[in-house]
């Protein structure tokens, strides 16, 4: 072995196993250890080598699963004992996810890593449903944010009466709890009650689901879901309808 | 042939050939007709199959190129003559691509068209020099928007005033002719003159070159570029300087 080994921070994307990138799959073939987040396809954990460790690292929707401290420190021991760690992740590893984290925990104790950027869950989840997060006539700025608090924080970290009057599409990950009080905070902000709204439950998994509402109406949502904001909701939908019709 | 062909709207991804999906290098390797952006990784032309039609449909620095609308009726002709039409964007397509009116204009006209996302550059560029979008303790939003207006509009589209208040990070694509303007709406909405900045140039391609500076220094920058704004980019620079030490 010699030496320490190098640890890769992989984007799975967003669910469909061939919407990782080229280098993500022929890295993840490479890898003696392969941790991954619960939500990868499960067709690419079969693309690692015979008698790779493959750890699943994913936190359940009950809270279960190692903490982030504990994956940090797997991902070092690895990194001592074996040439070639790849940390996969959901959709894209620095777009709310911990890749970055991890890399800094770990360069901190000498183990290099590197970013393989993958395809967001944000875009590609309404990309589905042909919803484009910006397009000329309908929107020109989109805002990607979180619904998940920081627990570290006492206050909520995001404004979301300022984003309302500042971009035309905003985009909400890990909203499943929070949907209600995002919805209130976009409307106080002066978004119109009828908006329209996305969400976009398991975008590319078997159990995919699309539902259309407003932003009034907008209350729980399932967990995993991308909330989408904004008229560009509207003009995909109809060009979706269009394309199902014609395929 | 038999009727019409199917034209899939592909995300190149950033400049790295293998930062294409596994399906969009798929798709590319069985296409009849490959209509494509001019900033692609120049081996993805390689992976066609013999005898496909290549056409470079992208735009020119100066202007020259096809028109959007010439583009538009090259897709619908090729439908038209071969049973598979990839159209390769750099990124996204649906990412200030044109992807998302092209798939309008075909619909409209009785012809089937799909969307396969890619590697977005607005946050690919940056992860080249480790620089998150977003990271748990420094920024929980952001925000993706263009520096080329509209020129169907009057106005000014995007409000950076009130951008400047309302994420913690921006990212702007095609900002080269409008950076200093930019950045000058940035500071009169309130960020300090101090944020640091980060212009990716040629992200993943042999020229790619990183620009620190401040946002009161932000001046024109090289096409093509994606410039970050916000506290990320000293965070991400931090680790790319340890990791790089490391390798």
């Amino acid at each position: 072995m010699g030496g320490v080994g190098r640890v890769y921070i992989v984007g799975a994307g967003p669910g469909d196993p061939e919407l990782i990138t080229v280098k993500g799959l022929r890295l993840l073939g490479n890898a003696d250890v392969v941790l991954h987040d619960r939500l990868v396809a499960p067709e690419l954990l079969r693309r690692v080598k015979p008698g790779a460790v493959v750890v699943d690292v994913g936190k359940r929707p009950g809270g279960a699963g190692p903490t982030q401290a504990e994956i940090n420190e797997m991902l070092l021991k690895y990194a001592q004992l074996y040439d070639t760690v790849v940390r996969l992740h959901g959709g894209d590893p620095l777009v709310f996810g911990r890749g970055f984290e991890e890399c800094e925990y770990l360069a901190a104790r000498g183990v290099s890593c590197e970013f393989v950027p993958g395809v967001t869950s944000g875009f590609a989840a309404p990309a589905r449903f042909y919803i484009p997060p910006v397009v000329r006539g309908t929107a020109s700025s989109v805002a990607l944010t979180t619904g998940r608090e920081d627990p570290s924080k006492g206050l909520r970290q995001v404004d979301f009466r300022k984003l309302a009057a500042a971009v035309d599409t905003i985009v909400v990950y890990m909203g499943a709890s929070s949907a209600a009080e995002i919805a209130s905070e976009l409307i106080a902000g002066g978004l119109p009650r009828d908006t329209p709204v996305a969400v976009v439950k398991s975008a590319y998994f078997p159990d995919e689901e699309l539902r259309l509402l407003t932003l009034g109406e907008l209350g729980p949502v399932p967990n995993p879901s991308i909330i989408v904001v904004g008229k560009v909701v509207e003009r995909g939908v109809r060009l979706w309808e269009t394309a199902r019709r014609l395929s």
